[in-house]
């Protein structure tokens, strides 16, 4: 459990305290090496350096463990810096996730109740099979619960994917209620699995991050591995079915060009790809107003990843 | 009212009908001018030509309008062509729409009252005003009745504009009460509002076809147009909210490339974007499906406007 | 009248003296609320800070706006601060504009005169009614005055708008001379008309910088509703034609891409693109040249917005 | 075995003869079902009409099949065309796939001894009983020799994803001498895996087409799953080295564009990804100038799939 | 000259006359060789066939020829086709090529005359000597008189090349008045020599056809080389001023994609880019409006090469 | 010969040393003019500044030739910078330019040695006769040796270009083994001149840097000038085989986005193109790995020429 946190350090603090090690990379100035740390928690980063014995601290830890520090805190080009003397790997017991990352709102066991009340509403044998194969799969399960929804731009928080999930399943049942030829249980399970391939792909210990999976295979990809190895395993599984649902999950981002290796070729398909659209878009622009409305400021900062301004609306009345 | 329709036409026929004029046009063959037809009705086209008087015929109608034709059904390079003898404009009284254009399935006057209903559930007073100040004008609602909600690839039929429309404010009403910062009046009437200006854009006398505004000015800015000059008409309307309401009718394409002249930046704007882009497709894939659907084809024709085949699914019935 | 101008600014002054506010946010410190401001006039811009009473000061004045400082120079990270005590808005009297926006080395009258000289020049009775209602509106009169061609890029000046008018009007009147079936009178109409939107896209106070509209609605659709107003005000202007002159406001920067809703599909509308890309370009490469090419420089800095170096040509002998 | 093929065919000839179904389609003419074939052998294509009997004769055989037919050759709009009395499957042992489909120049056992040899140059343990699990797989050998290495535009034929395969290979092996950092095996291992989805994602029955899970999964994703099943197969297999063999196979087509879920990232995967691209061009080029250099042609037909036209080259001197 | 033009052939003529040769190739037809021609003049194109002795024929005369035909025309798929029974080159003296080339309305050596008045305005003695070696080179002066300004697009008739060059000088002449860094007699030069490596990429012998040497090289690249041989030729040349001459010409195209291999970088490169294009889109816009606007057409036919139609405008009142 | 290197400068030191002016420009602060420098050597660049004298020290030398400088050492934003209080230009017996340019591991004698082997490899007399006058012009050997084969991202440094023509050889080598069609001695020619215009594109002074030419013509386009130049001295080069040579050299970047002015349209080309892709990119991947490999990084920095990380692999040693 952490006392002190980024965002409160001052100069001249002494500090004992429990970071995440978020990189690591060992440098030279003047012909002597030192160890440039970037350390964090969920108030900020701050940058760490290491001069005594470098090499010895560098192998404590990897990048994305929680290791506990022993310093000080100087400046360095005007901002704060922590010179390190010492630095180990925290231990199970003594972290509490939470000082780390930020978490949804919502309660992530109620969430997951949620979760499960939509599994159970899929009527089709085989599809009702698959998904309580997913449910009884407890590392899955608790990857579900913690991966958040995207890194950086939506839902980025433990709980997110459920929460996400939720909300896509939500606007697909109300297509299914709208479009006539919509396979409902399918629709409902390509929601339920779309992004499931998050869990291998983001690492959510001290800070989120790509694993190496995420970037050599690739969030989509790894979700239609792991539905591939679920199917694999019930006998009589229809093909048909299951290529129907692999689409669903290979191309939910509906284009090439963002990494669906296939397009949306069925009605299913096509819903659900703007069903997590409109989600994953409505989420990043209420984070982004939420944020940014601050008194006086009525269009936030230029967002790069969609190449625009956002605007947070009037001031309210009552001000 | 039509008796006899395109694909009912053999050769040998003589033929004395009704035909919509779809094209005009003035050639020469062996030093002699002719005139080339493009006639058709809801259930086809066929080429005629005019080989006594082309340049007096030529006068009697524009494109677009209803004709009476006489001559007989001859073959040019195997395929049926009308020999026109005679053709006139036909008379206002003559012409049963129904004969020439596709029509929703569903009744004109009662899409129509859902339209009024959604209308009614706006509360905020100035949206609502504007919305009445709409329906009040009798040819922007006879507009609304019979035009198409696209030319070629969805809702392509008299009455798509009001269906289209009220699914996309359906999606925006779950929206609504799933985002919390949304406005859902805004939302709603930018719902209602958003290709009002198919109006100007497409003509639907006897065959759908754009307009010269559709083509000079575009079916958005035309929209923007006609919500501009009520605006106008209503005193103290707010700017920062006629701001807002035109950016979700100019902003709706979510796209430079696919003419929006700018994109969302409202979550109102990305919302109504989603639910206007799922919409469209989910009709588009379902009037694909339905139409290519027949024994033993599993896949469509390639669909040009979005590169792909669309899979029609296994056969059912006794397999 | 200012006395000091931020170039001028050193450290240890005391300040008392008029700034454009263009931005301002409150921040938190170590669990203080502070307000920082950025400051500018048209020699440059310089960061201020307020640590007493930050939120009664930041609604003082909205951003755009002149506003008196007393305060004292320090340096934050060997850059220049204000550290601001006192705050208000400037009053109309006290404010001369030129202190804050560059300006047309030429006189803003005169080419206020020619503008007027190219309107006598158009023929066409209706479309000289309607440039003559323009110009008897005095805040667009006022407004094509003061605005500047371009937000950074080109004629980035009180009177660019003018200048940049004329200039295309130039280059069109040489077309219409060049290409037999070009309307004239058309044509100049649509080069006098065709950035008249930016009237209301950009705000000209203390600073440049985009409206809520200009945002919101864009310059060229901005354009269009203006065009469509004064149309509606007059009788028995000929639809055709006003399609035709929208058509070239719409259309003129060429492609969806850049934000024109409708791509040139007339050849006025062709030539009018062209014209403005020119004179766009020339005086943007124009600005660049003349600023940048001191002693020793042959080369521009990269230029993003195009994606590339300007040559500057060889020194010149004499030097 | 056939003895009368697609290019021989003429108006007049009584034909009971063995073709491949290419497509299928129930029609309708004026009033009327009827049943449109395209049949198809090694030689050409040619359209089928059924008038009696059309449901019936439609629910004989599926597209892909080959089958027996009864009928005579007439001509429509100056094609020949083949009026169909009769049609039935063919037996397994009436047919000879090399009547039907273009088959290597080379010796099928031959590539794949050679095929083999490569697997056994592996050196890496974990590797090499990987590629063991492979060719221990009887449907996936089978596969490998009869799946053709691209559906149009590149080894076209049976064969040809063996002799696609194999001069990747070499390509990689020269390129795994020149740069030092290239873990060979592991390199030539993705090499001979990247395009085996091809064997899932093509039918080579009659004639080449996709699969279903060609169009729903994509080759590039079938053989992630080919190899993630064997991999999950093989205990200890070390996980990074099945990702970065993943990889290879998954970002082999280079760019997202080109329906890659991840572009390259390794050294190994941007090697194969140019070897890949050399080789399929190199025998794309090959295979057009062989075929279209008659005499006194000196330029390709348009190309459409990489939009240029293709030099043939002079004449040879001694014409 | 010829008597009988491709548009007045008809089924049962027989014909003795002068065709240009587009197209030849040898092909089967039920193992029995023939040739297939594509034969033309200035009035249309004709298919041809040769069923004796099509490999001598074949060998009488190179595509881009002007031959002489017996014959006689019958129909095939309902369509004009030539029967040839013999076939020679013509001689230089009995052809004409006016028959086979659409030819500047306006008089070759007058055009000529301008462009040498052109060459005289330049004053840079430099610059004002490569232009003189480029008149004094007889077979440049041929190539420009008879060279078209494009192949389909604009400009494609004998002349073309001139007139459009005249034109592009005409504009720059113009900017070059309105903007004070142009280098005039640079940017002129610029303009004349622009498109001069069309004489080597476009062959105007009986149709305009793209050279080898277009194709593999490309008219930008052999305009730079022509340019570069006479600068090689020039004692003293200046370096910098033969770098910024070669820039106009490499870079006139605008982009890369449009297959200039830099784009424009100065300001005279930047105008003459534009003024290239105005003229080219103005005169294609020209073009197409006077081929297309016969009576009762409003819209061009879909523009392939810029997608769209374009407006023919309003019939004339007083027809 | 320098003593003292940029990375090794430290705050307080006195300095007499040899670096290369990198950067110069005239600035103005508080009303004074003083002069900016970059200055550099091959290990790293420093700020420079000199306030006496400064428009005459301006003048002492160009950007990119090696300078003598008095100054020392200060820190400026907490980075060091040199106040420079002499600069003469360097003289040539004063220089080695091994301190300011990174050189190939490999002896360049020994690369140009294995470069005239493979000239004499080739048969063909024309293209024999070509290569030898290319090594026959000793300042084009000279810039053979000392150019770099690119300006950062693959072989940057002396001797570069050779390295990397002579590995795109060699896969040609190979590919012409392996494809039946391939003129082996014009895709080797082809290798050996395809990057020769980067002699007069790039300057290797005191640092890599383009030249005018290779900003404004390009480095394709110098080497055709350069390649053309020579087959003008050929008494009786075959035509065809120059427009093939040539179009090596234009398309072998591939496409024209990438700056060829046409794309490959031969065998040789397609195969050329590949070739020198792989070898660039498997070039830069290996600098990248080398440099960042270091103890605890597993990936690169975001690498922005082509937007993404690079694997770095698992660290090897005690595993």
């Amino acid at each position: 459990m952490k006392n002190l946190f980024v965002k409160d350090l001052k100069p001249g603090n002494e500090v004992t305290e429990f970071f995440v090690l978020r990189k690591k990379e060992i440098k030279e100035y003047d012909g002597q090496k030192f160890l440039k740390l970037e350390l964090g928690d969920k108030t900020g980063r701050i940058e760490g350096v290491v001069w005594d014995n470098p090499e010895h601290i560098h192998d404590q830890a990897h990048t994305g463990e929680i290791v506990k520090i022993k310093g000080w805190v100087t400046t360095y080009k005007e901002t704060p810096q922590l010179k390190v003397e010492k630095l180990r790997k925290a231990k199970e017991k003594e972290i509490d996730l939470s000082d780390f990352l930020p978490t949804s709102e919502r309660d992530l066991d109620s969430l997951y109740e949620e979760f499960k009340k939509v599994v159970s509403s899929v009527k089709n044998r085989e599809l009702r099979k698959l998904l309580e194969l997913l449910i009884a799969d407890s590392s899955l399960v608790e990857g579900l619960k913690k991966t958040p929804g995207g890194k950086l731009w939506h839902h980025a928080y433990v709980g997110g994917l459920l929460e996400h999930t939720l909300k896509v399943a939500q606007i697909c049942e109300k297509a299914a209620s709208m479009y006539e030829l919509v396979n409902r249980d399918l629709l409902i399970t390509g929601a339920l699995a779309h992004d499931i391939g998050k869990i291998s792909a983001y690492s959510a210990r001290g800070f989120f991050d790509y694993t190496d999976e995420g970037r050599l295979v690739g969030h989509i990809v790894s979700g239609d591995e792991i539905i591939d190895r679920k199917i694999q395993a019930i006998e009589g599984f229809p093909s048909d079915l299951a290529l129907q649902l692999k689409h669903l999950i290979l191309s939910h981002q509906g284009q090439l060009e963002f990494a669906s290796p296939v397009v949306p070729q069925t009605i299913e398909a096509i819903i659900l790809h703007y069903a997590d659209e409109m989600d994953a878009k409505a989420d990043a622009f209420t984070h982004i107003i939420k944020t940014q409305k601050s008194r006086g400021k009525r269009w936030s900062d230029w967002v790069h990843l969609i190449n625009r301004y956002i605007y947070l609306g009037e001031e309210e009345e009552n001000e």
